[in-house]
C-alpha cells in the first residue's frame, strides 16, 4: 500500500532491484491482477508474502449484512493461503450508522471471530486484530488499543486470533509496551507495522501516515519493545500518504528501504 | 467558545435571555475585553464562572521558554481568581519541536505542577489537568488519556490539581469509566465538559467538535460516570466548529441548549 502506484509486477521487480526478500499485500490490487497470477508472480520471483490486509469489518447489526462480512472474511481467508501467508490483518469495523454502542460493537467482533477463528486455523492463517488510532474509533475501527484488541483475541487459541502491532496507532500510549510484553508472551504478535505521526492531519486523516522518521515516534524504541516480547517475524512498513502517493513509486520504496535502515535498525 | 462569534457583552446577554446561569471563559476574549471589566459583567448579570480555559503548555524544554510559560500559568491563575471561578483548566502541551520523548515531557508537566498548584491553591483555584484526545499528542497534549491525567495530578493533593473529564477526548477509552470513579473518589474531578464525535474530521482535526446529538457519544451514558463518581458541578458544553461558528451565535446558543436538555438530561 506504501506503493500503491506501482503494479504488482513493477512493485516485484523493484523489490527484487532493492534485495527486498518479503512483501504486503492487500487485497484490491491481488483481486484486480488475478489471485493464482498474483501467488505465481511473487512465488517465481522469491518473494515471502508478509501478511494479507485485510479482512474485517465485523460490526454490522443486521444478519444479512453480517452474513455478507463473514462470507467475504472467509474469501479472505482462502486468498492468504493461496499467496503463501499465514497472517490476514482484520480492521474490525466501525459503528453501524446511528449506534453509540462501542461495547456491543466489540462483542459482536468477538462474535464474528469466533467463527472465523477455526475457519482461518484450518487453512494455516491466523487473523491479526489490528487496533488503529482512537481517532478512527467511529468509522472504521472500535478497537483502539492493543489492550481492547488482546482482550478480543486472548478468549481465541493464539494460532487463530492474535494482533497486529502497529507504531501508528498506538505510539502515544504508555501502556501499549506492557501490552506488547503481554501479546508477545501469549505468542499473539502475529504482525509489526511501522508508519510516523506527522501532522498536521489532513483532512478525514487517513492518508496522513508519515514517511519513517518524519515524525514523532521513535521506531527504534517499539523495536525494542517488540524483539524483547520474543518476535522474531518481518517489519512492514505501511504508509497511507497522498504525498507518497503522487511521487514515483520505485524512488518512495528506495526512499522507505533508506529510512527503515536509518531510523529502524 | 463554543460561541466564541459573539462579544462578552452579547454572551452575558443571551445566557440570561435562556437562562442560562453558568458560564465557561477563555483567557483571549476576556483579555480583550478587559479582565476587571469582564469580572464585573458577569458579576453584575449575575452569571458564575465554572472554569477558565486555559493554562498550560509546560512541555517547553529550554529554561526561558520554562520560565515564560510558568509566568503564564500565574498569570492565568490570577484571572481565574478575579473572575471568581475556582478551576483553571490545563492543556498540558505537546511534544517540542525534534523531539520523540514523550515520557520526558510528561515529567515536566509534573516538575511545572509542583511549582504551579501551590501558587494556585493560594489563589483558591484548582489546577485541571484535561486529556486530549490521542490525535493531539504530538502537536498540543502529550496527556491522552484520564489515567495518564490522574497519574500526574495524584502527585499533588487534590485542591491544588485535578482533571478535566471531556467527552470527545475520552469516549473510545474502555478504561475511563473506570478513571473516572478514580478521579471521584479522589476529589478530581474538577470540571465536566461535553462535546460530540463526528466523522469525517476536518484538516487538522481541531475544529471538528459535533454539536451535541450529531455524533457516536452517548451523553448520558457519560454523565451518568460522572455523577456515579459522586461529581455534582457544572456541565460544559465546549464546541469547536467551524459551522457553529460561522453561524449566529444567539441561535446557537440556544440550539445547543437544547440539544443538552435532549441528549443529556
Amino acid at each position: 500500500m506504501t506503493v500503491k502506484q506501482l503494479s504488482l509486477p513493477e512493485l516485484v521487480e523493484a523489490c527484487g532491484d532493492l534485495g527486498i526478500r518479503n512483501v504486503g499485500l492487500w487485497r484490491e490490487p491481488v483481486q484486480a491482477y488475478g489471485l493464482e497470477a498474483t501467488a505465481k508472480l511473487v512465488r517465481d520471483a522469491g518473494l515471502t508474502v508478509t501478511t494479507l490486509c485485510r479482512g474485517g469489518f465485523l460490526t454490522a447489526l443486521g444478519p444479512k449484512e453480517r452474513d455478507a462480512a463473514l462470507a467475504d472474511n472467509r474469501r479472505a481467508v482462502e486468498e492468504a493461503a493461496v499467496l503463501g501467508t499465514d497472517t490476514l490483518v482484520l480492521v474490525s469495523g466501525g459503528l453501524p450508522t446511528g449506534s453509540r454502542d462501542l461495547h456491543g460493537a466489540r462483542e459482536r467482533i468477538a462474535d464474528a471471530l469466533g467463527e472465523l477463528g477455526p475457519y482461518a486455523e484450518s487453512h494455516g492463517v491466523r487473523l491479526a486484530i489490528e487496533p488503529l488510532h482512537p481517532m478512527f474509533a467511529s468509522d472504521r475501527c472500535v478497537v483502539s488499543t492493543l489492550a481492547q484488541a488482546l482482550d478480543l483475541a486472548e478468549r481465541f487459541p493464539a494460532q487463530q486470533v492474535g494482533v497486529t502491532v502497529d507504531t501508528y496507532h498506538i505510539w502515544w500510549d504508555d501502556t501499549a509496551p506492557a501490552q506488547i510484553a503481554r501479546a508477545g508472551a501469549g505468542g499473539r504478535i502475529h504482525t509489526f507495522q511501522l508508519a510516523d505521526w506527522t501532522t498536521p492531519l489532513p483532512e478525514g486523516v487517513l492518508n496522513g501516515r508519515g514517511q519513517i522518521g518524519d515524525g514523532a515516534i521513535d521506531m527504534r524504541e517499539w523495536r525494542g519493545y517488540v524483539e524483547a516480547a520474543g518476535y522474531t517475524g518481518p517489519i512492514e512498513v505501511e504508509l497511507f500518504n497522498d504525498g507518497l502517493w503522487s511521487r514515483d513509486g520505485r524512488e518512495v520504496l528506495q526512499e522507505t528501504a533508506r529510512r527503515f535502515l536509518t531510523h529502524a535498525m
